[in-house]
């Protein structure tokens, strides 16, 4: 992946603008005026564009924005009510979506790089989703975040699985059954993002977020970020047994060597990702 | 259910007033004297008007409130200390009260219907454990929390299956170990409340923010609430496999097809509850 | 153990002092020049003297501190490297220390006692864990908290254990993939410390702390901390049955029933520990 604007090679212009700069590659959702939302074309970009990045030494530490004023809507509600047409009235469609989207935002948890969401707009449904799913999130203080299928008759039900890992029960749950949205600040109080920062240095600010965090070995971001959630999911003893592995297997890696050294020789470490 | 306060029918005062409207039950414990404490009376008349409001169409939303200075103080300690007198020290009475107290927690999570407390006072022990296993819980800005078995020798290991559910590890054991009381403020900070309201406000405010809720599918919030609390206990991949069910079956019911029409057409939806 | 600084008794000052005082055993980890860091010797007397004070009937809480600007720097990477020579690469070394480490951070998770982290310089990595790991956690306005392993190569896997369970999922991997310190406010904000003293006040305010909780019957404290950390890793029902069991029991031990007795005729319990 080369350092150039994938989105201004071709014609009509993709769903997914890339950009890789200094280790951190910047994804944006650039559907604005379908709020980004998760359209089978969206979700299909996502999915190789996360694919391809996994593989992609280049790339350190992944972006994901949305262009507009939304970060995303949700699901596409007009092809989803197309599918009603079907002879089964949708039923295999909607199995098709849900499998795609729950490995969508799978995929993003079993990433080995670290992903950042860069929400400026709306975040609905799950659009929100997939901000709690990412590793980490950072919004301007304008954004909003919201879980409104209650409104719709149709329950956040696979959006509130990332929601509620993420947010406290009572506080997804006011969010899931209210179908109200909430500001930057309350997402902030709830730990469904990490940071707000305004929007005028939100381009730097982001930046080097992230490049503290490229900077790192990626073999170690790779060894932790998938260490954490395997963890999360183990009682306690079997937790620490599971982890002493991973931090014994670490510790005879090159790249923990070398930053030992480095830190006890008081010098930078060259990282190698082994 | 008739829009009447059921409480004005009988003489003496019954344990619990019920008052309909708009599809919003009220349930007021009504033991003042006795700081609404989970006698057997008490949890006795709970344990029917959850299960009447289960059955209740016209109840869409039920709130739970104490009159007089406390919420709810708790088991009752002399009901509780009469039984030391059994032949048996009081073993079987108090698995019988444990066994109840917990189906009625557990009757308030597994409610169809949305539960919301309402604290104007004290909520202690089992009555703090109330507050916790309610979806949703509003307070005045007097009200305060607390589980302090630990000063009576009696630990409150019961209300900390709900309080360590609903609030941080290190906040819980606070309270448990400590046995203090937190204030509303705390509450809120710690994830125990949704929301804080002046007591001149509260009426107003708790009718508005229920009222909100009943006016969406009652389909709609007993496939969130039940698929809420199901995902909940399971790993990532487990929970995605079973919310995506939810959320196809969710598509194919009567109220999302209506629900999404609405949204489309820009109207308001009509439901039905299939 | 008597009341007297056992640290006076030994030359070359040991790496811990601990004094008795009022039922609360103040543990100091006296190595600053090391920054506390988890060597073998620290890490051996830390487990000698909780397996003592679990033991010692007059040990009714734990404090534990450091000495000088560090709370507890984590593995010392001195001896970790120096493992580095043997001719299995330090393997065999390594799952020695993370199993002794784990092995003690889960001492305290299962101490009958409760033990609070006084935190008065800067916790990092292992030193973060111990934090995390404590029940509770005082932290004076000045100390700092960090996981900053990624930043040497060798990701914070165990510390994570304890960290991500005491901390929402989005700020323990915000610590944990920048490796950047939090002061005590956001460490307070995050659900890490329990409260937030200025150094003038520290020790009058923890002593008073620690007696409050070491003011309760031991036996409660001992049946609630244990059913705490067990009924978390349960489901919800299986969580009630299980602390319906311990409740019921807990009734009828004799600090319940005086605790309870004391209440109701409002004098002071006598408690004895059974």
């Amino acid at each position: 992946m080369s350092e150039s604007v994938s989105a201004a090679r071709v014609e009509p212009k993709p769903p997914l603008a890339s950009l890789l700069h200094n280790g951190v590659l910047r994804l944006v959702m650039q559907r604005p005026e379908r709020m980004n939302s998760l359209s089978e074309e969206m979700m299909a970009a996502l999915a190789a564009a996360f694919a391809e990045a996994a593989e992609d030494p280049g790339v350190r530490v992944i972006l994901l924005a949305g262009e507009g004023r939304a970060f995303c809507a949700g699901h596409d509600l007009k092809e989803m009510t197309a599918a009603r047409a079907h002879p089964d009235r949708g039923r295999g469609y909607y199995e098709d979506m849900m499998r795609r989207c729950a490995a969508l935002m799978l995929q993003i948890v079993h990433h080995p790089k670290p992903v950042i969401a860069v929400v400026t707009g709306v975040a609905t449904a799950a659009g929100c989703q997939l901000v709690a799913s990412c590793d980490l999130a950072i919004a301007t203080d304008t954004a909003t975040f919201c879980t409104p299928g209650v409104n719709i008759g149709l329950f956040c039900s696979t959006p509130m699985v990332a929601l509620s890992r993420t947010v406290a029960r009572k506080q997804a749950m006011e969010m899931l059954l209210t179908g109200e949205s909430i500001d930057a600040a309350t997402a902030k109080d709830f730990g469904l993002i990490n940071r707000i920062v305004p929007a005028d240095y939100l381009e730097q600010v982001v930046q080097k977020y992230a490049e503290t965090i490229a900077s790192k070995s990626p073999l170690t971001l790779k060894i932790g970020k998938e260490s954490f959630y395997r963890q999360l999911e183990m009682p306690l003893a079997e937790a620490y047994a599971y982890a002493s592995r991973v931090m014994v297997d670490n510790m005879l890696a090159r790249d923990a060597e070398e930053g030992i050294n480095a830190f006890l020789q008081k010098r930078k470490p060259e990282w190698t990702g082994r």
